[in-house]
């Protein structure tokens, strides 16, 4: 049904270009195979297709990119030999950029016509880029070849406290098990803002901060590196078109507003963090580094993985009250591998499903004070804890603040030591095959002295 | 002695092109005129010089300026014209941008070369504009005729709480008396990280913010346009050169990654804030508008007015130790113009040299965890309150929470109404001169339906 048009095919007649549309956004998964050998374990088969920007070497320009199983499309590449035909994207430079905030800026409509395009030149049957040998060297590069990098330029970052399990640890940890979730947390997505400048690719070393600790007695407080280094399990939604100062983004139509989704590693400084947060929260124990995934997960490409958020009780305010609330299946997993060994650990697995408040409840609550969000913003979930102990997303809540320690085949952790390296990873099974985000890494180094 | 040389003064040999820059740097202040009128009152005489970023015209891109007098002196035309012949900035492309971010990156030299170029080319025995009919008609501008925009793109805005009197307030208000300013609070410039992506430029009006509120009782919590609307008196730091994550600033050198200093409203909802705040700060009850004053008036033209910042006790950590610890003699006053009046009323009178840490302090240890700082950053100073009732810096500590009513001239306030204008203003007095801010408003308008 799908492969016969000729390419490009949004000279079809719009009832045609429609239905092609529809075809390749219900029927994506099982039946369609990309004339690029993707293993079965590949995180990036034709299906997923995420989002970001590599450069192909050192000195190049940085570009957009798709990955495909083992390797990069160059996007730039691929608008240059005037192959993304629709009505959007066609005219368009966005990705003629260093990076994708103009993509993310044209909503919706132009991720889709973006997304559809590829799929189908991509696609096993699909001749254009598949028989022309020139523009393959061109704009197909093995990925363990290029640099990746930031794939957005961000404005703001804000990091949400989403998850139940997380908060109830932390509150019992630090206010004692009589109510340790503070009541304004089952009414409200908690959040506060974060560094912009310090956010990372995977990849970036980690440099151990220095900073002050809870003075003990009466003696000054203690400075010095931070002796409670921890990583944060959590992903974050890539904002897309944004809104004006002043108008509000409603809960029903701000999925419209986000891209894709991201893993991230809020590094924490739990000593710095403990001493400096009251009364106006993290500042310093969080600001020396966040570590992103490359690949940017669509929406789009999720949407098969979708399932039922939790019910919430009490009942939001109706500006947070969704027609459809919903979360995706996304399994996640934190390794430590220590410096001079070979395998790393898991040392926690925990899913995103795991999150209370959506992350387009996490969006209309930003805005609904009039927050303005603009394209490449991005917006942590928090540490995504699970239920079980096993499933806990940081070293602070599996060690319960250093009182026990986690095993490490032949070695242990209370926190991280330097040249930890911390590798987070996520994944959703489809029915053979799957879609996930790579990795997201950091290796910590020494404080400076 | 000065006056004689021809311009441009850098094809001088290198110790006479010392010299004049040592002579304005010195002597500048009383014997220095321009040769446009500068007004005894104005707060932009030629000892002043501070710089923004404005349009001609609504059509016209934006580029710097220098304020002067009534007027404002387009750089891009300056530049344009070769008359920055100094060794930074002859060929610098940084007054041909939309605002002052390459120009801030620049640094401390070519901060005092542009500041001593125009110093020279506005004197009034200084010929090269002056008797230039045509450049003066390209490059000066009535200053109420043009718009004023951002001067800088912000890539990160933290906000400090640096006024020991403002602590206690509010400390006393929602802690009680027994010890109202945290542990931490004498050990560290304590601060969060704002919202950058709602600074707005001084006239642009604020919208009244709907967010929670505090439930009362077992009713959910309120929702609504918020009914605590404040203004806080503070002035912010714009970041110079910055620092490459990892690197510290040590404190000793923080003065040349600040190249001046705004007046800033951080408006804030109080009842939103309260009810959101615990345990991660700040954060929608801020984020709905912040408004800057549109002149960066530089620590240059602030030196005349350096004093002695306050004794601080205990003594800080020796990465807060300053060799001399300067603030800065800036008179500060908020006044209110309730909507329909004629008249606005001054609600407050503070001073810049209320603040316990310096902005040096500050800027020192917000990089002390490796935290990088980029040209353009923002660095709030928090509310500036001094000893007295009446230099409060905001309605939250003149009205005790709403518990007093403040008289304005045939009506009073609690928080603020719909309609009420709001301006902050900052001055230095000279010996014949002032060096100021020019005003910083904001009028709230209602919140959407």
């Amino acid at each position: 049904m799908l492969y016969h048009f000729s390419f490009p095919h949004y000279s079809l007649p719009p009832r045609l270009y429609h239905t092609v549309r529809r075809s390749f956004g219900n029927s994506a998964s099982m039946a369609l195979k990309s004339f690029i050998d993707v293993g079965p374990d590949s995180h990036f088969p034709i299906q997923n297709l995420p989002f970001g920007v590599f450069r192909p070497d050192s000195g190049s320009p940085a570009r957009p990119g798709v990955a495909i199983g083992d390797h990069v499309l160059d996007l730039s590449a691929v608008a240059s030999a005037g192959l993304f035909g629709g009505p959007i994207l066609a005219g368009s430079d966005c990705f003629h950029q260093p990076n994708l905030n103009k993509f993310l800026a044209l909503g919706r409509p132009a991720w889709r016509e973006a997304r559809t395009t590829l799929q189908k030149m991509l696609s096993s049957t699909e001749p254009v880029l598949r028989d022309n040998a020139e523009l393959k060297k061109k704009s197909l590069f093995p990925m363990d070849k290029v640099e990746m990098v930031l794939p957005i330029a961000i404005g703001d970052y804000t990091d949400f406290f989403s998850s139940m399990h997380h908060a109830k640890n932390c509150g019992t940890m630090f206010r004692g098990p009589q109510d340790p979730i503070p009541q304004n947390w089952f009414h409200l997505p908690i959040a506060y803002h974060g560094r912009a400048s310090s956010i990372v690719i995977s990849g970036t070393n980690i440099i151990r901060p220095r900073g002050q600790g809870y003075p003990s007695g009466n003696s000054p407080p203690y400075f010095g590196p931070s002796l409670k280094l921890d990583f944060e399990l959590e992903m974050a939604a890539v904002v897309g078109p944004g809104n004006e100062l002043g108008k509000p983004i409603d809960v029903n139509n701000a999925a419209d507003h986000i891209f894709g989704l991201v893993l991230m590693n809020d590094w924490s400084a739990r000593d710095i963090q403990a001493w400096e947060y009251v009364p106006l929260g993290p500042f310093l124990g969080k600001s020396f580094g966040t570590t992103v995934s490359p690949w940017i997960v669509t929406l789009e490409a999720l949407e098969a993985f979708a399932c039922k958020a939790p019910e919430q009780e009490p009942k939001p305010l109706p500006y947070l009250a969704e027609k459809v609330s919903k979360n995706y299946d996304i399994s996640l997993e934190v390794q430590i591998k220590p410096a001079g060994q070979k395998d790393s650990c898991i040392v926690t697995k925990s899913n995103f499903k795991n999150l209370y408040w959506t992350v387009t409840q996490q969006l209309a609550h930003h805005t609904i004070n009039g927050c303005n969000l603009r394209p490449g913003d991005l917006l942590g979930t928090g540490t995504i804890s699970g239920p079980e102990p096993e499933s806990r997303g940081c070293l602070l809540e599996l060690t319960w603040n250093g009182q026990n320690s986690l095993s490490l085949k032949g070695t242990s952790r209370k926190f991280l030591e330097d040249g930890d390296e911390v590798t987070i990873t996520g994944l959703c099974k489809g029915d053979g095959y799957t879609v996930g985000f790579g990795a997201c890494s950091g290796k910590v180094v020494p404080a400076p002295q």
